[in-house]
């Protein structure tokens, strides 16, 4: 998506260790406008999917599930990180988190997937692809399929992104990173 | 805003100590086009008022906020319960949660609030205000001034709409919990 590439080059910034900060347009400060552009590339892209619901997960992924939402009229749901109190009867899976360097747990409610639901999965980076294996295997313990998986940012740097191909899974990016090597920010 | 008030009264639970459930189509699971409906009610209830930034909090308020961003095509900010490790410059605040029992920091990075922000606060919820109150301290800090405050529910029987209106804010509810005693839903 050349829009969002274009963006990227001019207001990303490249941190060390393979970190790319985005936060003024897309995970902090969000331009909603791009995300708007985001939304309606998602639906493009898996216009020949068939899926009834949207999930993400708290934070960065609720603004471009819900505007992919919105288009499609789906309703959207967001994986929490904290199990909340008023909620028991829920599906849990852990999270390694290679830029926190700690794992955590997320959850949905059992009433909001299940084995009616076909899922189209949006965030906002792939790169381990943990959170995303994370909410696949929400899935799979629910008894739901999943459709497919978007990401704004993919870094093929890492592993995440061949490992969900491999595994079958239609895997979308608006924008994939080579390299940050030297700081230096590379697209495909 | 009566197709909310409609679906609280359809869809929305009581619980045990003043809590109203409605993780079903606004906290957990979303009905983007109640949502949607809701961000425009936002833009008709703040017409009056001159603002060039949307700002929330992580993450129940991220979803109405980008769609009040989206209609207006100004940026959103969402403030963040942890300092993420790539933030070096940022306004801090402590928001104390009532239903969690126990306090919160929430942050912003300093290149996203300044002095020539004037900004629309929105949220899913006002109980006590602290979250609200928080927000409110981050955008003094910063230099910033606020044009308003913009919630989808508002419980009256706590004092956190009653503080901010003494204070001259202009607040905004789309509905209006006046009682939950004895689990049931009593709207205004």
């Amino acid at each position: 998506m050349q829009e969002l590439k274009d963006r990227i080059m001019r207001d990303g910034r490249c941190l060390e260790g393979g970190i790319l900060k985005v936060d003024n347009f897309i995970n902090h400060q969000m331009d909603p406008m791009l995300m708007k552009a985001c939304a309606i590339e998602f639906v493009r892209l898996f216009a020949n999917e068939k899926f009834n619901k949207i999930v993400t997960i708290e934070a960065s992924g609720i603004a471009p599930a819900i505007l992919v939402g919105s288009l499609l009229n789906l309703p959207v749901v967001f994986a929490k990180k904290k199990v909340p109190s008023t909620m028991d009867n829920y599906l849990m899976t852990e999270v390694f988190s290679f830029t926190k360097r700690r794992s955590y747990e997320i959850v949905v409610d059992k009433r909001f997937l299940g084995p009616n639901d076909r899922v189209l999965f949006i965030d906002d980076f792939l790169a381990n692809g943990n959170a995303a294996k994370g909410v696949l295997d929400l899935v799979n313990k629910s008894g739901a399929s999943l459709a497919g998986m978007g990401f704004i940012i993919e870094k093929a740097f890492q592993q995440g992104g061949e490992e969900l191909r491999r595994q079958g899974i239609h895997v979308e990016s608006l924008a994939i990173v080579e390299s940050l090597d030297n700081c230096e920010i590379k697209l495909r």
